[in-house]
């Protein structure tokens, strides 16, 4: 278990960071005013973006996610965690590095499991950061935290299939340049309880598909990319779009959400490590009770909890990454399932610090902890709730014990 | 100390429920919509609330809050803390009984120590729900927490008083009906530590006054009330607008920061309770692996434990309650800094249980839950961070073993 | 619900806490000193104890813990409360009173249950504190929080019971002056779940009653009182010693727990109260780092959080002493539980505060803090184990909702 | 940072495991046993520790802990690591491979700073099992979380230094082979504040050396190890006693500690194993309302929470040790103190939760894990407080922003 960064990786994360530096973090009030200044926030694209993305692509840091691929960097997990970390510090950082949620999970479900058709079709698109992508599988009239509750259907028709269901929390769907969803559905109900699971490919401009709204996150819309509650209503796509077969829509997810988790897991210990320099730099300039803050004692133990926690967050989701790389992503579940826990809770803690230090201005959008803060709380929640995850960690625990 | 309620509590305690179950809730729904429909969120009051004002006026559940006053139900802290409760289970409830802050602790400011004229001039349209008012004291450049850090000044100038500074968070100056800002600055930088503030009474259209912005709340705007960024530039306003005297201010402040925290608490029980409801009644009717949320032992867990907290809250609040209507604010003074210290914290832990329960619903609009949390969470922060009540309470505690 | 105390209680408060000052606290190393020169730390009682108790019964301190009945003080639960705190300071307080456990709760069965023959017998010398008993209900064997897993039996024989089976923690059982115990055990294991069981008395000196062990808490081995292993080999006692029937066994325990168990929270109440004045004398008179411990922030927080805590522990368990009293203790079965949960989990914060504080001293026999905490963990465990009260409380809340 | 384990390191592992299961588990009652059946608890060692020293010299797996040094098994931290957390998980463990506290950290002053002499009369015999060490740093009559505040004189007089004060938790004095102490204490009062302190050697048979009492740790005696009070009165010893130099004791101390504290925080990280381990075996054959206490929800959230917070203690416990191996004590200081906060706090967490699955045996020493829960306690005190660590952390922290 070497956690030693090569020579390639310390050059990558010294590039991200300078990009970081020089052309991100500049922008992320620029982003911000933009999409303000649009029609509508949902109508456009902030401008900024666009040039970040061809900035990124031309200094050679772009799709560095895919592992062991001849799409992308090439970087294993353990080689892309310190990098992706540097990259979640900031809200508009992923995407600028073609990088993001959910493209990223997508584009490995499709490098993985698509058919060379659709892989021409949407993952070289998705790849060039032409277009994005969205998943459906969450639905609102059940407990989506047990996926065998999922009710959308998916049944053939000749040539076709025939979706219907309603799903929300599809993210990503607001964005104009968003044009394809993996959908989530039933295509056997008689079959295993883990076999009735389909994935399929799903146009966006498919006649049936609706958006019906855009559901706000603690206030937040998360414009232009968006939170989106989908109908679809006798929605017919070719045959061709199912992924990989019928029936492997679980074992999909499962291989999916693994690096879709782990990266999650990476961006929020970037952005837990800025709300903890964040708090560093404002205690040294403001004084309350006759002292510097950064002297007040009870602050400086929320910092050498963070600073504890922080650490610990990174060194075990860097175990989970190497242990997906040496061992694969089903035998390295307990580890994804460990720090899909911790490393949220972890952010909230860190966050909810920094945003008691900075006062009032920490629950506004002077900075980025509040935000920060909502987007970390659905984490909590997207992937699987922690309660889920406790549960499987304990099972496999126990195994070594019946 | 009794915490019985009489006949006439009972009695308004039915009242304001029933109030709450027929006109209240039903119209949490309308209230946002006929926000969003307007010219902006800001531009007008969503005519349904001028309604529920109209019809609790009518049902003589109007002004609840003032204890033993003339101008009020005369209702004592502890007689008006189940009251008050339950209007606090709806964000659109206190308004509705002219109830809501901070228009209730200016009332009680001009109340007290207003001269006739200022009370003819003010409190009299707020009592009537005719205007509404802000609190202008936290300032975005000094740590607010330590009120002597206040840097705002009143300078009197022959029959003026001249007022520079930039405050925010002054909450309610964004709607359309507040008139009157309550300011508070140094008018002596060279007397004793807390005998250098005054409260100074600044009509918002005087010139000089100017809301820079609103600030939001967890990507909440709380329009059409907000938040403000106002900047006193040499605004002037007559010697009379003092409000009892030059350098009264911190006496002032603590005298209205004792109700004016003690409703925030009675409200933060009201909606931690209501969540608890709320948890009660999904669980019932989801399912997940196989058996009813209701019956996982987890969740079974967060219901105890919520319903210990807010019981221990509000038996504590009950206590403060009872001390400040019997032996004064200034002595009941430990009491209310440590529910300030409890009712948050506690309703933070319960909301963000039902919010963990709710899954990817719990983080959106289609509840309260996000919302009331956001709210909640900006009282650990108003009023005095957690930090600076627990520090009082321990140096109260330690006096007497000095 | 008036917590108010009347003019007979603030009396008795007094004449308690007088009595604690003067002549408990002083004699508690006393004690300790008496008990190790001993023959063995089991041989005898401390001369010290019966002084005391000769002491308190003169004064009228006796017997207070009997609510409404011929034999005890007459007092509520409610006016018990602030009483029995105060004893509960000290590990030696209860017993000189005649209100320590398990005596007062088996002296309450005999009260309710027992027969005129068996008052005679037990409940006249245990109200004389002329003998003590112990209550024989926890088994080895099973996961006895689950009070139906209980497996010893008691089988009728002609005009006799024939007892057999293992039991533990039969507290006080070490006690040369114990004489009596209270068996629970099984009389129809064909009868519905809660009837199968039954309380019968069994004199110490019956033939098969064999103490196999006495058992240590953390290293304390809570001599003289102990806590046993009691082997109940064929032991055979005549019909009249069944409390009041067959199949009552569940009924009494309830009866019995609820009183039980708020008079463990009331002393967890005062052992932590004396345990955060520990605190604020220490921090007076030690320095670390330049300041006197009394300075430090983080000393503070402990501080303010346990006044807290505290507060809310007391109202509640007042709250569940008025219910007891007013609506009797089925009804009252939540609140208690909930005093069940928060009472021991306060004490036991507040206590491992006091120890930080005290450093190494802390964790010794100096002082009183860590011989109280290992007592307040064990009632995490005893009368029923948290998670078993937590789910109650959750099964008394969801009722309101089905 | 590179976790993996040679061969070497994973052939140890075995071999240590090996030993622990066949020699040492099955001798802990043994080990009680012969304690119990001695003169006193003092008065002995148990035969049983001996024979197992000869069984562990004689397989090689003696004095492991001493890294790069031509006494030790050249093992570096990180390489110790798993070793010393296998040993770690039985109280009787440590010793039996000549690997306990204090000896290996007085061991280690020795072989750094110790003179030839020294280390001929005292390195030697320890490093052969023939003798025992003491560390009397701590004092009673000051908060020694403060090093500086240390009160006990060295002072020179011709050939010797005179040696007065009161020591205690001078662990290990109790034990009869126990010859040597290390003692603190202040050389030059007039010196910059961390250049007063020395240590110098002081054998326990010197005139003036009085043993006082021994000091509990929540009812445990720990013989017959022991914490002993120990009265220093015109001690006199050789100048050539004194280690290092005159003025050197805080930098001893400081480079002492640092191998003490993460050998303590390696089994913290061994015992915390076990206890989870204790809990996985206990849930399979306990039943509490109708099912197996492993399939309660809410012993699965105790046992993923444990398995959590061990992998994240260990995986930043390796951290620090490959810090110290390769960038030494000193710079490696922030993340050994780290662990110093995390370890004991999450053994305290974990077997806490065992404690609470086993009920009332829990408690008793039917189990370790009472015994395992006290010694964890003790460390969040000894070799400086939680408070001290977390304010050392934030000031490193912070440093990197001034």
């Amino acid at each position: 278990m070497d956690f030693s960064y090569s020579e390639k990786v310390l050059d990558l994360k010294k590039k991200v960071n300078t990009f970081m530096e020089e052309h991100v973090y500049p922008n992320e009030k620029v982003y911000q005013d933009q999409l303000n200044q649009q029609k509508t926030r949902w109508s456009d694209i902030p401008p900024i973006m666009e040039e970040l993305k061809k900035k990124a692509k031309k200094a050679g840091l772009w799709n560095l996610f895919l592992p062991e691929s001849e799409y992308g960097a090439g970087l294993t997990n353990l080689e892309y965690a310190p990098v992706c970390e540097i990259m979640g510090r900031s809200v508009i950082g992923p995407e600028a590095f073609n990088c993001s949620a959910p493209d990223t999970g997508n584009m490995e479900v499709l490098a993985r499991y698509g058919s060379e058709k659709q892989k021409k079709e949407w993952l070289e698109p998705l790849l060039a950061g032409e277009i994005r992508s969205c998943f459906s599988m969450t639905e609102p009239d059940v407990a989506s935290s047990d996926a065998t509750n999922i009710s959308t259907s998916i049944v053939r028709d000749g040539d076709e299939y025939v979706i219907n269901g309603t799903k929300w929390w599809s993210s990503g769907a607001g964005d104009p340049r968003c044009k394809i969803a993996i959908v989530m559905g039933k295509t056997d109900t008689s079959a295993p309880r883990h076999e009735q699971q389909s994935m399929i490919l799903v146009p966006l401009d498919t006649p049936g598909v609706k958006i019906k709204r855009m559901l706000p996150v603690f206030g937040y819309d998360d414009a232009p990319h968006g939170h989106a509650e989908i109908e679809y209503n006798n929605v017919r796509v070719p045959v061709e779009n199912m992924l990989w077969d019928e029936g492997k829509g679980f074992a999909i997810a499962q291989g999916r959400l693994g690096p879709g988790r782990i990266h999650h897991c990476m961006r929020l210990i970037g952005l837990a490590e800025r709300a903890l320099e964040d708090i560093c730099k404002r205690i040294q300039v403001r004084k309350a009770f006759g002292k510097k803050l950064s002297e007040h004692e009870v602050i400086q133990e929320w910092i050498a909890d963070s600073r504890i926690e922080i650490e610990q967050a990174r060194l075990l989701t860097l175990k989970a990454a190497y242990m997906m790389d040496t061992v694969g992503n089903k035998v390295a579940k307990k580890e994804i399932a460990m720090i899909k826990v911790v490393a949220p809770n972890m952010a909230l803690k860190v966050l909810d610090r920094a945003i008691q230090v900075f006062g009032a201005a920490g629950v506004s959008d002077d900075f980025t902890l509040a935000y920060h803060w909502a987007n970390a709380r659905t984490l909590r929640i997207a992937d699987g709730p922690d309660e889920v995850h406790r549960r499987q960690i304990a099972r496999l625990e126990m195994k070594n014990y019946q």
